[in-house]
């Protein structure tokens, strides 16, 4: 095999591991984040119409995108990013936001160039940039120091330590995540203001993976703004997102890159070449989709459900002991797993000299005891740090991460489990 | 834009350019090749059965493929192969062949190694070597020297040509595309096991495109060989297929590759960070057809189909001057211009010293101009070649692609213009 896979964790994702986990010992599987909710009749009708009849909707559509979901989109962000994106030009869709950053990461990185990402960070960007033969540079989210974080804005960066991170000239991009994934953190106004600065003073590119986007709860610090829509950051952001998040059907694998015509340009010469082109019936019907949609309540309607999901769920873990964190965005929720206590608080062998192995670590030990004996499955967040290169797994040591995307059933029997099992 | 990218065509493939310029002439599209033909009942009733429901189909599925269509696949594969695939850990479906293709060279190949690829050739090939920092060496097909060949088997490669061009230890897999596009040249077992022996005696990979495999006509001199079912080649040999030729179905975007699990683990590794996984819906569907497909005549009643398909534009091709190759298999007719003699037979400036731009190219010209002239429109076959390198572009110089793909409407249609045109 290729060198570039030595990069890669040879255990695969951690989502692929704790599914088949959860799957083995018949846990509930609040593990890999994809929703359990039945889909709307608008979504299954305008999939079906899609597929039924017997004409060129079956075969290749356009490389750059289908393009009327080109259109809805264009029509969908004119005022999220405050500007009319040329649909032919400025979108390029991809399968899923996985392959949209991909291609992303390809065509813009370079062998050692340098991308900064923080940590917790979703596992496909430093595996992106080592395929590419470039460099990711962590730099930290943290919690408060003393007592697990109560909201998801109880995470925060510090500006200085990006900018000690950035190597002028060899720092190409910087990733950022809105809402976050863990965390479910949204970032302020003022935390963008600081990344677009530097972005700015180093010629940096932002990749900004938004796709949570349309699932930011009222109770949010701050309303979500969309890093294109900061002044002078369009020219130098690479916008992501995804019908799979947007719609609820994960499964669809439809996403795309928005940025100015040179930048989406450059991807899809990528991209022309991974998957030439995205599945034509479901981009089709993702488009009628987000034509709906937006003349419709749908999003906040779907705002409205998840916020009675995730308060339902925050209060089960409340109740176990596992004191959650109440994520502002996104659907994930942290909780301190302190209480699991004879699993001792320390990672088995977390030096900086050698490299955590992932059995070795609390989180994952806990992760899966959990699924073995509470039967609930959760993702262990050390997957979402930089283990070789020695990075703070104390954080995450001490976290587990459940989707609570799922139905009122899978959440009332997760936290009838937890509930019996503490 | 990071380096990678200065080894890829500006102008993108050849097919956007050549659909565009149909489009905005009017023209009769025998360029890409997509069928226009209607989709089978068996097939759009599975694809609206996957997607009229509103449960898990529309979520993620497993990320090295659906369970589902892996067991079709190795069903259908049995007697062809000569084994029972696992389907568990011999077979990856992927983002259409390309994705396949793609991910297969990014899992073996690195920077500096050396491809084999047989000239004309799909253009993906060269492009997916280049952005993986490998290079691409040509050995050629060639047709008889002194007049256009009659059929695609008169297009021979000389295997001393392809051993000259291997640089052990450099040299890491040679691609070999059967039936072939362009050409329609079904390999002979003799030639196949020619190539098998230097696999062998160099240690190659082989990475068999073998997606047009269903569409191999009777009148071919051989029949198709999986390039895997030889004698000790399964260990070393990538078999790549794809359910858009296999259905006629271009726009599911679904392949798939198949081989020894050591070497589909690797392309994994790869595929999960491209696009993690492929559209689960349509690939239960896919499953669905394939089961069907298998225990009835579809596969039979389609080669039927396309052998009129063929029969029928090879005539219309004939009574035009425009003197065709009959193809063995596939969907493409390679067809002589040298009848369209206002365009001298030329390229303009075609030395090895000065690359030939693609404008400059005589075959090139000629699809344009019979685009813009007999409003019908094929693909130049120099995007098949190495324009770069000073291939030989004065064989694809006297010639264009056709794709008979096609409803015979369309395909009647294109036939009385050419005709109208001469
Ligand atoms: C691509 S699989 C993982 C789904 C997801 O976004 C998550 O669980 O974090
Ligand atoms: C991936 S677009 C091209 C379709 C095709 O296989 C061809 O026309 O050769």
């Amino acid at each position: 095999a290729a060198r570039r896979l030595e990069s890669l964790d040879p255990a695969g994702t951690v989502f692929a591991e704790f599914s088949a986990l959860a799957l083995k010992h018949g846990a509930v599987n609040l593990g890999q984040g994809f929703p359990t909710l039945p889909v709307p009749k608008f979504i299954t009708d305008a999939a079906t119409d899609a597929v039924k009849g017997d004409g060129l909707l079956h075969q290749y559509t356009r490389s750059e995108g289908h393009v009327r979901l080109a259109k809805a989109l264009s029509a969908y962000y004119v005022d999220k990013i405050g500007r009319t994106l040329d649909p032919m030009s400025e979108v390029v869709t991809a399968t899923g936001a996985s392959e949209a950053i991909y291609s992303t990461i390809q065509a813009f990185i370079n062998p050692n160039d340098e991308v900064i990402l923080m940590q917790p960070f979703y596992d496909c960007y430093p595996a992106a940039v080592t395929l590419a033969g470039g460099k990711p540079v962590m730099v930290s989210l943290r919690p408060p120091a003393d007592q697990p974080a109560t909201t998801s804005h109880d995470w925060k960066f510090d500006v200085e330590e990006i900018r000690r991170a950035v190597k002028p000239g060899v720092t190409k991009m910087i990733v950022i995540n809105n809402p976050h994934n863990p965390i479910g953190k949204v970032f302020t106004r003022e935390e963008l203001e600081s990344i677009g600065k530097l972005a700015v003073e180093y010629d940096l590119l932002v990749l900004a993976d938004e796709v949570y986007e349309t699932l930011v709860y009222d109770d949010s610090v701050t309303p979500f703004i969309k890093f294109a829509s900061l002044p002078g950051m369009f020219e130098r952001t690479i916008t992501v997102g995804s019908i799979g998040k947007m719609l609820g059907v994960t499964g669809w694998k439809i996403g795309w890159a928005l940025g100015p015509p040179d930048i989406i340009r450059a991807i899809w010469m990528v991209h022309q070449y991974v998957p030439f082109a995205v599945v034509t019936p479901l981009q089709e019907a993702a488009a009628v989709c987000i034509e709906q949609a937006i003349s419709s309540t749908y999003f906040q309607d779907t705002q409205k459900q998840y916020t009675h999901l995730r308060n339902k769920f925050h209060a089960h873990l409340k109740a176990t002991g596992l004191t959650p964190t109440l994520p502002h965005g996104g659907y994930f929720i942290l909780a301190d797993t302190t209480r699991v206590s004879h699993v001792p608080l320390e990672n088995t062998s977390s030096t900086k000299a050698a490299p955590t192995a992932a059995g070795d670590r609390r989180d994952y030990r806990v992760c899966k005891h959990l699924t073995e004996h509470a039967l609930v499955t959760a993702i262990p967040p050390s997957a979402f740090y930089d283990a070789v290169a020695g990075g703070p797994l104390d954080v995450p040591a001490k976290l587990a991460r459940f989707a609570f995307c799922k139905n009122e059933k899978m959440l009332d029997d997760a936290g009838g489990k937890l509930k019996a099992y503490f």
